[in-house]
């Protein structure tokens, strides 16, 4: 790999940690300013889909509410270089969510506040680069599993294991 | 990005490896080495605020006992260049606490031995280099959010969520 | 550090990540790849000691059977170019298993199904360079911890807290 290459890699990574930073501080325009206008995201197999950088933030403002913390962490970039502007990767990730009020997305039974949910799966992404920038134009993830703890006992929990272990369905 | 600057982040990315190692692995020596003589921390949002290097390795060693066995994991690293010989970055943070004894510095009610500790934040550091290498001149973090779960049941749970989510009220 | 030698840790990097990715998915191909004939492994500070690639495939996929499901997670690689064709590291780990079903590798008493397993440790890795691709000829971690927890209740947790910290007994 070329020298120049590798501050590409850089480059992508910084703007993948941005997004993670403005996810988990609910930093919308910060979150905003990674994306394509038209960019399309497929997250949790495609469960969650949405396409347009408004709608997209519009979504997750809603989903990931003042009761809604967690902690996303990604990992080990896999990511291919095609060509000056187009690029691709794989990464992992772990995430952690601490609900501390009633959240309509997720959980069954529903999730009322206290529980605690915990993932891990592979991202999915595509980045152009637009005057000189990376942004994200698709992102998705597949998941190795998805856990839900309930706040009285662990014996309530719920526990989603993903026969095809983060390779994706569709992305 | 110029390959000589990707050499220096390189460089104090190796600097926070060590660190956490050293935490880790209660190798003080090795914590030390990483600080400047006058560094100061603010560990938890200030809770745990020292200065100089040996006030800090005396209270870490002090706080990390025997009994503690933790796993810390950086993550995310926004560092910024400042000039040649000064920068300074934010890192992402996963901590897990595993608690095998009473430890004063944690907890209400109070920690006796059993309890496991998780925890998610965003270090805030800056790094001077001194003779040509790399060290920690000041280093804190604010909490995402922060867990203590009692042996007896998940019921008796500890949770503290951070409502700056993760932005620093001091440095 | 000269920028080809960062593309040789970014090439070590991507064969650890590939590995981990393999390891996870369940992609035993992959995982053979990343390995040299000859390679050696001990998991676990020596418990699962295992030499060339066919036996450690061969261990790898019977103890991962599809009743496990798991996320390992690399950080902080601290890698050191010995020459151009041997190089040798560090690395963090954590790790999360879900036990769906029976699994006689782990758990006193045993394991039956719905447990979930964490723990943490560091990686001592050997590399080689063989026809310019680099290869994994040893790989073995030493523990922080290892958590097994019931699906009844956090109180028959089994805690086994490793008095070295990750420091290895042997290799």
């Amino acid at each position: 790999m070329k020298p120049e290459d590798l501050a590409e890699l850089h480059a992508i990574y910084q703007l993948k940690y941005r997004y993670v930073r403005g996810l988990d501080t609910h930093d919308w325009p910060l979150v905003a300013s990674c994306f394509t206008d038209d960019a399309r995201v497929w997250y949790n197999d495609g469960k969650f889909s949405k396409e347009g950088r408004e709608t997209i933030i519009g979504f997750l403002s809603e989903m990931l509410d003042e009761s809604f913390y967690s902690s996303h962490i990604v990992l080990h970039p896999e990511i291919e270089l095609i060509d000056a502007n187009n690029a691709k990767g794989i990464w992992r990730l772990e995430d952690i969510v601490h609900f501390s009020g009633p959240n309509s997305f997720f959980g069954n039974p529903p999730v009322t506040g206290g529980e605690e949910m915990t993932g891990a799966g592979y991202y999915y992404d595509e980045y152009v680069r637009l005057s000189g920038e990376w942004k994200i134009a698709s992102m998705g993830y597949a998941r190795l599993f998805e856990v839900i703890d309930r706040p009285d006992a662990r014996s309530q929990r719920e526990v989603d294991l993903n026969p095809r272990r983060g390779v994706p369905a569709t992305g």
